[in-house]
């Protein structure tokens, strides 16, 4: 099993971060608050995050400029679950082995939450003290996060991802719902910390964005083939759930091996990408091989 | 009745803006993108558009410039109208005298519509080519934004509102309430433009402060009024919505009569923060009269 390096170390930073921000806030609404603080805080593998800081280290980004970069995406990352695992959406009762926040709380406290994490990601990124990012390249990535978030990124995924269900639809469908879907905030864990390199060579993030997009394919290829091989008390959420939802996924459109085979391409992919940057790429590298062998 | 100075042409400006914005998304999911064009674009006062105008132009702000803080804060003021409106929330079926977006799509849409429409605000303000705002002034709206529309505003607010249902609330309380759920919109609608003027003194921002955060309130509590005093074809909702879901209102604390005491008092103390301006504050003063006297 490939390790990931510093990924508890970026786990704490982070959990410490967001924990830090939350308790910063008022107490106007104490349910809404604790459903915030429940939907932000419980669990989490913390891979935007991951990518984020692993990211800015290779390319010399001083790390408290990351933590921002960081706290949104997971803000973000986390509203979208929020939102998904809802009864109009998903219906899952289930998130990393615990209720999900309707089930915890209510359906429009487990809204309402959503809706608070995706401005406080924003909010994060607007009000951070940066040491090295200007304000023009702070608008920047503010630009990317929203970019990455929205209709022409997350948001549009999962309504074509949920229009898609008791359908079949083309490789290539599948393929941009995924971009969408999951790939575009994944790619943005990535790129963001470009924005923070004042004299970065095109060819260097062009050679990210490659990377990026392979390896959030990956990510989400990956998640389709576990969701089927692997078991309920390893996912923390009942498996097979994609396949009973009626849901594309890559196994469903290719079958479980070719869907492997596909799985592999872009693994090699995502290597290959990595070859010609004249930076430590060991770390991301790392990722990549960590994706294709996780169980959950 | 009073009327608003130029209410059609900034109306007619920010529908055209919003429109022109819409269109130049790709079509990934056209029922999101027409649920998104549907919650945005269908009916609304547009007040917090043109209050963001009226206050640019009083201070002498490029209408360029504002273009984009009275879009992002329509597209905030259209999300949460999609997500109040839904059956976890106030479960409205009628918005405008059109069904409500959940009704004329599904849940799912309009919760992600909501979403998209969010992301969209902070999309617009970071994108916007501004032409007198500067790139660490772009944040601070950004900044201004977030912290209207979050937990610590219009979310916390609505959460506020909901807990409050059904409950004996101090006045004290229910004021705070109104202050985050519609107050604090309303306030940025007028103070967002301060922050495009380089030199602006800040005791006129204290002023502005005070005009917006009366006029908020005196917004609500004359809503909470004519849900009770107006008919079901004027509002283009059932009359006494508020009153029949035993939501904390105004008049359900103060009695009707308090109720429109308290408006008087607020509408006098609105008029007087303009006094001290040294600005043509007419356009603003007549909104305060347009308020007390709309009826819908």
């Amino acid at each position: 099993m490939a390790t990931l390096a510093n990924l508890e170390t970026y786990q704490q930073r982070i959990d410490t971060f967001l924990k830090q921000h939350l308790d910063t806030l008022s107490i106007n609404d104490p349910k809404l608050l604790e459903a915030m603080n429940y939907g932000l805080l419980i669990g989490g593998k913390r891979m935007r995050p991951f990518l984020a800081y692993t990211t800015a280290e290779m390319l010399g980004v001083e790390l408290q400029d990351v933590d921002a970069i960081a706290a949104s995406l997971e803000c973000i990352h986390a509203y979208s679950l929020l939102h998904d695992d809802l009864p109009a959406m998903d219906n899952d009762d289930l998130r990393r082995g615990q209720p999900t926040c309707h089930r915890k709380f209510d359906e429009a406290t487990a809204i309402l939450a959503g809706d608070s994490l995706q401005t406080l990601a924003f909010d994060i990124l607007a009000n951070h003290p940066f040491i090295d990012v200007p304000a023009n390249r702070q608008v920047k990535l503010i630009q990317m996060l929203a970019q990455a978030s929205g209709y022409q990124g997350m948001c549009g995924g999962q309504a074509m991802d949920l229009a898609a269900t008791d359908k079949c639809v083309t490789l290539e469908h599948l393929e941009q719902i995924h971009r969408l879907k999951t790939g575009a905030l994944l790619e943005s864990a990535i790129l963001m910390p470009t924005l923070c390199v004042a004299d970065i060579d095109p060819q260097h993030i062009t050679l990210l964005k490659r990377y990026s997009a392979t390896t959030g394919l990956l990510y989400q290829v990956h998640d389709d083939i576990i969701d089927i091989t692997s078991s309920e008390a390893i996912l923390g959420k009942p498996a097979g759930s994609d396949l009973q939802a009626n849901k594309s996924t890559y196994p469903a459109l290719l079958g479980l091996e070719g869907a492997q085979e596909k799985e592999q391409e872009l693994y090699a992919n995502s290597l290959h990408a990595l070859d010609s940057l004249p930076y430590n790429t060991q770390n991301l590298a790392n990722f990549s091989t960590f994706i294709v062998q996780r169980d959950h």
